[in-house]
């Protein structure tokens, strides 16, 4: 008996330590705002010493869309890995307590549930330093027919191609997902990901992957186009169904011949944009496995969106369906 | 040599998990709404698993405080017990981080770090189940001429009597304290806190204590009185100096014939409630080792409660001074 589910993500498990601070720590410590950069623990501990007091809560990019999947009310699983520390117990409790099948035990050895660094400018940018932690230890061993279960669709995150058995775990799920009728979506992490592993993207998004989640500069950097124009008509080359974020220039939907536009909502304030394109990828994805048509899955993206930009937190919360009615 | 410092904490260090919730979680739990209850590691674990999705961050009411005393530029240090686990590195570094100066190492065995859930409610309400854990080993044997130093004030909260050896650690510190010259300060916690320890609180504020702080209910449960105004005319049998703070109504300030009445600032809208007490007691505090006058230690608690109160978390942040002036 395998699990079934509608969603199964695969990805890094990580949680956030968040602090405001002076862009001058950013400066100080040689890093680009906004950018996401991956270090070692050492450079861990360098820089929570040099944060202030924080908050703390569950992250990662598809673990928050698996997460607002689960709160759109859809069935949704998990595979990441953690360790047996508090932090592995805050993420874990987090997923399960929405309902998420966590399909991995926490590791009993190794290193500690990873972490990312998040410093808050007054700007509200937002600059990322993580420690991969217990995430680099996800095995290929992990994917197996009773931990993938029969899912209607798969979605990994390009991050996970950061882990020394990613590709292969990757494509490991890929080939066990897709002989039981699932559906694979990719969502390309960040542009600085993509240039990091752009072959391999290159290769699983003309073989394997039906979906592609990303954004502008996302898939900029995995077309090597120039403008926008440009990438539309690259996109012609490709058979996949593109869901492609805009931020205030809304989303573009290409699948084959069918290109559908989605304006973005205007809202008085944004109160934390953190969390936009996992909200957006929740959205889609959920109307997706539920048969929307292109068009709504867009708009649902768009309202989830819409929703987590006008809260604190990266995560859609319970509810946010109310008030959403499908074309 | 020992370390100088204007205010030494000496509380539960806590961490607090939060999550808002529905009145029917408080109710299938049956416990009080809006209040502190102590939980053991069991209890601990069946509430984590019945609350949906938290936030961690830093807390403790005299820890709160201390923090608060940090913020608006006071030099203050700090002593509660924590274990070598994540949560413990996640307290302990808040406190660095503001520049505390945390006086014990993190226990290498024992209980886990103390937590709090805490239920928030849709009204605003926070209900808070705390597991000592960690803070029940805090030791007579960690209160020392050394880790005590020479601060101008102790400020120790009536939690710590909940702790197997609090009412002796805590006459251990008046004891080294007061042979330094240092004023004694006590947060009575919560009224059923005070219900607990009625008598011991009662005989250190007769004998030892030098400033009380306390809310309405508190004093009242301390006094065992019925009205406001049989509390103050009941004071007059004590020569410690009292801060009693009153929500909406203010504050008062009494000291043997002397009483000042502090009105609570209007405010639009109330963010959060939480850590208003916490932050009244910082900034009078803050005041009174910088020789302000009384009232302009009221004036100051009530400027930082008021801030508190309009922004998420219970700590007051860095720049609370700005803005504020002595009369």
């Amino acid at each position: 008996m395998t699990a079934t589910s509608q969603l199964l993500g695969i990805s890094n498990a990580i949680v956030d330590i968040l602090a405001h601070v002076d862009q001058q720590l950013i400066d100080d410590l040689g890093i680009v705002p906004g950018s996401m950069n991956l270090i070692d623990e050492q450079r861990a501990r360098e820089i929570y010493a040099m944060m202030g007091p924080a908050t703390e809560m569950s992250g990662g990019s598809v673990a928050n869309t698996v997460a607002g999947f689960a709160n759109l009310g859809g069935d949704a699983a998990y595979i990441g890995r953690v360790r047996d520390d508090q932090f592995g117990e805050v993420f874990n409790h987090d997923m399960r307590s929405l309902g998420v099948d966590v399909r991995l035990a926490p590791s009993t050895d190794g290193a500690p549930t990873a972490r990312s660094h998040i410093l808050i400018t007054g700007d509200g940018q937002r600059t990322m330093n993580t420690y991969l932690g217990a995430c680099t230890e996800l095995s290929v061993t992990d994917i197996t027919a009773e931990t993938i279960g029969t899912p209607k669709a798969v979605l990994l995150e390009g991050y996970v191609w950061d882990c020394p058995e990613g590709p292969m775990l990757a494509q490991k799920a890929i080939d066990i997902a897709s002989e039981r009728g699932a559906a694979i979506a990719l969502s390309l992490s960040d542009s600085f990901c993509v240039q990091r592993h752009r072959d391999a993207f290159e290769g699983f998004v003309r073989d394997g992957v039906d979906i592609v989640l990303a954004d502008e500069d996302e898939i900029v950097a995995l077309l090597q186009t120039k403008s926008f124009d440009e990438t539309l008509a690259a996109l012609d080359a490709y058979d996949n169904l593109f869901a492609i974020t805009r931020s205030e220039k809304g989303s573009v939907i290409k699948h084959g011949d069918q290109l559908h536009t989605q304006p973005a909502t205007r809202v008085d304030k944004v109160v934390d944009s953190t969390g936009a394109g996992d909200a957006y990828s929740a959205g889609f994805l959920f109307g997706w496995v539920n048969d929307y048509t292109l068009a709504d899955c867009a708009r649902l993206g768009t309202w989830c969106a819409t929703t987590v930009i006008q809260q604190l937190g990266a995560r859609i919360e319970r509810g946010v369906l109310d008030g959403f009615a499908r074309n």
